[in-house]
C-alpha cells in the first residue's frame, strides 16, 4: 500500500517509539517544531548531514531496504565518530513516491532503527513529503564532544604517522560486481550494506588525545587523505605494501589495490599521530595499521617496497551512476 | 554552467564566506566531517529539517531563486521561533540536477544568505549531490533555548487565550493566482515569496513565560491548532471575526477566509497563554490578536457573530500539487 505524507509521519514515529531505550535521556522528539535535545555539560555541538538518494547513492535493484536504512544512518555516525564524538540523536528527512510499498519503509526504517538502537541514539525528528522522483533521504546527525577537543582535519603535522583502522576496498568491490550484473548475498558483502562505523575506536582516539588530524574513509584514502593535507597543509607519503586491501564474500577475495586507494564508503578512520604517540594497534577490537607518514611537502606519493615513489591524486569517489 | 558536485561545495563555501560576522562566535563550519558548534551556557539544542523540492514545495517558473533560497532557510527559523529559541547555524544539504545553471544556485544561496546575515546564523555545513530528478534542498536548523524553556505544543490548558501573530491566508491566495496562470511580482507579493520568521516576537514570549504552547502556521491554522490541541489534550473554539484574514498584492486585495483557515506557509506564530498573562498587542513590531479560547471539549469549533458555532477539521495545507 502506497503512504500518503502524513501516514507516513506516523508511522516513522510508531516504529520509532518501538525502539524505546535509544537515545539520550530527556529527548523531546517527533511531534513538535523542534527536537528538544540536551547537550552534555561542558560539551559543543556536532551536525552533519547527508544525502541518501535513489540512483545515485543506491539502487533498489541492488540494495534491501534494510541495507538503505542502515547505510544512511551510518553515514552519519561515521562523520560523528570523525570528529572524535559521541552521537546523541539523528533526524530523517524522507521523501517517497506514492507508489512505493510501504513494505519498502518498513524495512528501511527496520535497518535504521537497529542501528540507531545498537549506537544509542534515538530517531527525534525529520520531514516528510511525497517525492517528485525517486525516493529521497537526508540524515542528520547530532553529536557532542568537549568543549575544543573535536578532532579537525587540520591538525595534522609533518613527521605525524598516518593509521587506518580496519582494511579498504571492499565497498567499492562490491558496487562493482553488482554493476557486471552478479547477484549478491548482502550478509556476505557486509562491508558495503551493513558497514560498521567506528564510533568506539574514535571515543577512544580522543579520549587519549591520540590523534592530531582525522577523516572517515567516505570517498575514498586518496582523496580523504587529500582533504587531510589541503586543510593542514601538508603533504603524505603511504607505503604501498601497508595499505590493509580487504577481501569479500565467502571466497574470501582480495579485492584490486585501486578499490583500495580510491573506493569510497568503507567508512573506517584515517587519523594522523604525532611520532611520540603510542597507539595500539587494536582499538575496541578493530585492526589499527600504521601505513605512511606526513610530510612538509604539499604533495602526495605512494612508496612501492623497492623505494620507486609515484604521485598519488585524489581520484575521488564519484558515485556508481556517474 | 552546470555545476559538478565538487565546484557547487566550493561555491557554497565561497559565497558563505561572503556573508562574515553572520552566526555566532566559535563555529567551525564547511570542510570538516561534522560542523563545531557551542551551544550557550544553560542551553538545550533545537533542531529542525525541512524540505525544500522542486515542484512539491517550489516550482521553477513561479518562484525566483532568491525565493526559494530565502523560503528554505524561513522554514528552519520559524521552526526555531515555534520552540521560543534562538537560531544558531544552518546547514543546506542541495542536490541539483547537472544541467542547472549556476546562476540559478547563485540566486538560490544569495537569497539564503541574506536572510541568514540578517538573523545572526552561519551556514555551517551540508552536502551536496547530483540529483537524479529536480532541485532538491534539505535545510537543517540548530537554534538552542535555556533548558527546560522551550515553548512545547503540549502546554495548552483549557480557559487559555489563543492567539496569533500577523494576518493569514496570503501564501495560499498566492499560490492560488499563481495557479490560474497570473504573472506575479515577488515584492509585491512578499508574504508567500520572502516569509518574515517571527523570532524575535517568540523570545519575547518566552523570556517574559507568556505562551502555554506554540507553533507556527505552515500547514495552515486548522491543522497546526489541530496539533496544538492534539498534544495538549483539549479542544478549542475560534471567533470567526477575530481571524486577521490578509491582503496581497498592490492592490491590497482580501483573501478568502478558507485560505486563512486552511491555507499554509505563512510563518505566523500561533499560541495560547494563560487568562492572567497581558500579552501585548504588538511585539516587535508585528501586531498580536487574542482569536479565541482553550476549551476542555476535545474539539475545534468556529464561532460566527451571530454565536453560530461550527466544527472547525483540520484541513491540512496539501502542496501545490497534491
Amino acid at each position: 500500500m502506497p503512504l500518503p505524507e502524513k501516514a507516513l509521519i506516523r508511522r516513522i514515529r510508531d516504529r520509532a517509539a518501538k525502539y524505546p531505550g535509544a537515545g539520550p535521556h530527556g529527548v523531546i522528539g517527533i511531534g513538535d517544531d523542534c527536537a528538544v535535545v540536551p547537550i552534555p555539560r561542558g560539551h559543543e555541538a556536532l551536525v552533519t548531514t547527508d544525502f541518501s538518494l535513489e540512483d545515485v547513492h543506491f539502487k533498489r535493484v541492488w540494495h534491501p531496504p534494510e541495507s538503505v536504512g542502515h547505510r544512511c544512518l551510518a553515514r552519519a555516525l561515521s562523520d560523528i565518530a570523525a570528529m572524535g564524538g559521541e552521537p546523541l540523536a539523528v533526524f530523517l528527512s524522507l521523501a517517497v513516491p506514492p507508489s512505493l510499498p510501504q513494505k519498502w519503509v518498513d524495512g528501511f526504517l527496520r535497518g535504521l532503527l537497529t542501528l540507531a538502537r545498537e549506537f544509542n541514539v534515538s530517531l527525534a525528528g525529520g520531514d516528510t513529503a511525497k517525492s517528485p522522483g525517486g525516493i529521497l533521504a537526508d540524515i542528520v546527525g547530532l553529536g557532542s564532544v568537549p568543549k575544543g577537543k573535536g578532532v579537525l582535519r587540520s591538525g595534522a603535522r609533518p613527521g605525524d604517522r598516518i593509521y587506518l583502522t580496519g582494511e579498504l576496498g571492499a565497498s567499492a568491490a562490491t558496487i562493482d560486481l553488482l554493476s557486471s550484473g552478479k547477484k549478491l548475498r548482502p550478509r556476505e558483502f557486509a562491508s558495503h550494506f551493513f558497514p560498521r562505523p567506528r564510533v568506539a575506536v574514535a571515543g577512544f582516539l580522543r579520549e587519549r588525545g591520540l590523534a592530531s588530524a582525522m577523516i572517515d574513509i567516505s570517498d575514498g584514502l586518496s582523496t580523504d587523505l587529500g582533504h587531510i593535507c589541503d586543510e593542514s597543509e601538508v603533504g603524505a607519503e603511504l607505503e604501498s605494501e601497508a595499505i590493509p586491501v580487504a577481501t569479500v564474500g565467502n571466497a574470501a577475495r582480495r579485492v584490486d589495490l585501486r578499490f583500495a586507494l580510491h573506493g569510497g564508503e568503507d567508512y573506517e578512520l584515517l587519523f594522523t599521530a604525532p611520532p611520540k604517540k603510542r597507539v595500539p594497534l587494536r582499538i575496541a577490537g578493530v585492526a589499527v595499521r600504521p601505513i605512511g607518514v606526513v610530510t612538509r611537502a604539499r604533495q602526495m606519493f605512494l612508496v612501492q617496497k623497492g623505494g620507486v615513489r609515484q604521485r598519488l591524486q585524489p581520484q575521488g569517489w564519484e558515485h556508481f551512476n556517474k
